[in-house]
């Protein structure tokens, strides 16, 4: 038996996000589907990464177990070829009988895109995050800067998380502009429920001239949810790359 | 009576092109539609730029004429409403009632993006055309340089075009590259019907090696369709903008 790793790359505007659920059309479910009918064993693959709802990913990553003598490396070709056009297999290769993408250290990259101009773009419209009002990119960027580094992030978390601890380490928060396109690309060592787009969703506060940037440190400090801004759109997100420490 | 002018975007990937047609959805019969409705009057538009089943829009142009009270200005917001997600009228301003968008001097920006990776990517399925053979981008540059200035690009253009002349300038062509993602920016007084796509797949077969950049020369000289590379897909190439000279 093996342990065989996936990078999975999705489209998830038409998924129930990633955990297979009845009666819902998830990328794990799909996933399962495609591996138990392409390796004639029941798989239940397991995922780094529980995406929301319309989340999408360049690199989420999932494991299974299989006595199939196909080789590793191939079963991204096969198993592509068994998957809908918006969910494709990027890389396949044998791993560790230990390897838990859940369990073991990892550095996770989320990036969040935020259309900042006068009227939505069509092509754009399932990727990101469309805000007419003018931002003060300037702001949000200080806004930011409170943000990286250990802290309890209580007030980024969804109130429906359940969580022994919301101490989290942001390595980086690091800003792309392509003309009306805004990209945050944000790192760290595991992120909380919604966190990211609890953050995105009060920096644009910051940006619209809601609060100041220093007043981010007082919504850290309040570990109260209701302190800190909205949720930003699931569509705007998507999880870029987890680098396991070996 | 008034002329009206709309820059408009649109996703091109559920409708058969700009041009209406009976029983087929397209971006010209949506809009007339939707402006009929809004203003009360029968309205045709008349479009700069008739894309083809496939292609995006950033900026084409449509103009009408109109005896509404509404102004010019106001009819983006109001039309947007009565438009779906994937067309979106960028700004609305009325023009003199000479301007004609087909038979003025225009300078029009063409944008197509290829993506050259091992496997596609979901995100950009619908907006890009995906090529794993490595590209030698170096030559596909190379490449490009002839084609620049004023040519007969007869070898460049569907058999099924019917115009009078074949000569067209091309003022520059410009490259852009994110990663895996190359963008090659064509602007240009005109296009041939299938002029950029079948530039594209052209200088596709010159990144795969299939012919020496030198070789684009002789494709011009030869005027025969023939000669050239095959057409690459409509999904990959974006109107970016129109210029019209005043």
């Amino acid at each position: 038996m093996k342990r065989v790793k996936l990078i999975v790359a999705y489209d998830g505007t038409n998924y129930c996000g990633w955990q297979q659920q009845p009666n819902a059309i998830t990328v794990e479910g799909i996933l399962n589907e495609a591996l138990t009918s392409l390796l004639k064993e029941e798989i239940r693959v397991i995922g780094a990464s529980r995406t929301d709802s319309g989340v999408h990913a360049k690199g989420n990553v999932a494991v299974f177990d299989t006595c199939s003598p196909i080789p590793a490396e191939k079963i991204s070709y096969a198993l592509n070829q068994r998957l809908p056009e918006d969910i494709v297999i990027q890389k396949s290769e044998e791993t560790s009988l230990e390897f838990h993408p859940r369990r073991c250290n990892c550095v996770k990259t989320y990036e969040y895109k935020i259309l900042n101009s006068d009227f939505p773009s069509p092509t754009h419209r399932l990727y990101s995050y469309f805000v007419y009002k003018k931002l003060d990119l300037e702001k949000m960027k200080l806004a930011a800067t409170f943000l990286v580094g250990e802290h309890d992030f209580k007030s980024f978390c969804s109130i429906h998380a359940q969580v022994e601890s919301t101490v989290r380490t942001i390595y980086s928060i690091e800003w792309k502009q392509d003309k009306d396109l805004i990209h945050i690309i944000i790192c760290g060592n595991g992120f909380l429920y919604n966190m990211v787009r609890i953050i995105t969703g009060t920096l644009v506060q910051v940006g619209m001239g809601f609060y100041q940037p220093e007043h981010v440190r007082e919504i850290l400090e309040l570990k109260d949810r209701k302190a800190a801004g909205p949720t930003a759109p699931a569509k705007g997100l998507q999880l870029n790359e987890i680098r396991y420490e070996v």
